[in-house]
């Protein structure tokens, strides 16, 4: 997709997934998807997601990169109580601090295993740990926090845990012009609608339209999909293009709301 | 997970997915998953994923990236007809080789159009470009072919079209050892094992052992994975984590045939 020009305030944001068992196949990631609805809602453009295996170096090279380019990088995966889990250590190694133990994370981590009735063990008290000068994300689900530390969050991977600290985070978070997007699905193949849609794209370099081909249910078509800060001009493109489905003999249909 | 040690002959890859539709939450990526499972099968092991946006500079960045680091670079997405598919010239711009027509990509989307009754009109012969040099991925699908330039291999994003791309390229890549896993379901905490399995970590270097929390349907546990490239170390270690599951009052269950 072009990308829209210049707005007046562009936030954008990256995700690190660290998971050997992503890259492995064994599981299927759900935060991904997650985080990139929650983000347009907020005004933020996640722009970059890297899937890295569980070891330091990996971890502290996307944190750096992606740090120094985004406004934000959001982490999902190993704060857990075992040997695997790395992050916290990582991204504390990312920004050259040493890691304690939060005083403020042992309170709520007390808290609620004496509510539980769980034993805090060695292991458990490994999640309160976090860089020095981080400050905690709250975890309503299981107690053990999150952490920002500069423009980086680290979040647990737990898809539960994960949304949780999501909704603690984002209304902290500043974001920048909302992006608004309206898709129009047809019954025409890629190849006959791009043609016409490259011209469509040239008068409308603040709208990005983006050009999506299926095939279901042995049917295959098109989603057009429009995407920019600017609402008038999404309907004004997108009319553009139901005329031109239209043209070459297709059936526009508009798929969902306006967003 | 801690990595296992070096083993004879490691070959990595890793993936990168063109894809806006995927950074906004409006399409599920399902190229990941599959990938990951065939590359285990094949001895290629995956080690970075990347999704970045439809960008020129951002595909130019990943694919420059990972090429340097790994033995193969697969991509998906952005091969198609229209303006925002730029994946081919951002490829040919990445190794700073110009774009061709290929003749014998030509022939295959003629000899699929006059099949089909499709016109080929200009913007399907988009399609029959690649970068001088590339050899050219077979697709059975919908003929317009994807192309290996280097170690890069540039598939489509269509889910039906990537799988059979993957399938026509696979059996020509060079794998290494092969890495096995074993995974054993327990009904304890993963606070509760942490301990014990850093243990067996310690005595395994060569098992890279990953520790998994679920919480589903009102029920929690944790998955232990054991992961490399001897069976029978693979086997001991899952051994001592049952015995360990065991002495803690837990249930250990083999969840997976052993792969």
């Amino acid at each position: 997709m072009t990308s829209p020009s210049a707005a007046s305030a562009i936030v954008t944001a990256a995700l690190v997934i660290i998971g050997d068992e992503i890259l492995s196949g064994r599981t299927r990631d759900a935060n991904l998807s997650y985080l990139a609805e929650q983000l347009v809602e907020a005004g933020i453009r996640l722009e970059e997601v890297r899937v890295v295996t569980d070891r330091t170096d990996a971890i502290v090279r996307a944190v750096n990169e992606l740090r120094e380019r985004h406004d934000h990088v959001f982490t999902s995966g190993g704060i857990g109580p075992t040997h695997d889990d790395i992050t916290c250590d990582a991204v504390a190694e990312a920004f050259g601090v040493a890691v304690e133990r939060h005083p403020e994370a042992v309170r709520r981590m007390r808290e609620h295993a004496a509510r539980r009735g769980l034993e805090l063990n060695e292991a458990r008290m490994r999640m309160a740990r976090a860089p020095a000068s981080a400050v905690l994300i709250r975890n309503p689900v299981s107690a053990a926090p999150g952490f920002t530390i500069g423009n980086v969050h680290v979040m647990a991977g737990v898809p539960s845990v994960f949304q949780a600290m999501v909704q603690e985070l984002l209304p902290s978070l500043r974001g920048g012009d909302r992006m608004h997007s309206l898709s129009v699905v047809c019954d025409l193949g890629e190849g006959v609608v791009a043609g016409g849609l490259g011209g469509i794209q040239e008068r409308y370099p603040d709208v990005g339209i983006g050009s999506y081909p299926y095939y279901r249910a042995g049917a295959f078509g098109t989603t057009l999909v429009m995407r920019g800060t600017g609402r008038d001009r999404i309907e004004l493109a997108a009319e553009e293009v139901r005329a031109l489905v239209r043209s070459l003999g297709g059936t526009p249909t508009d798929v969902n709301e306006e967003t």
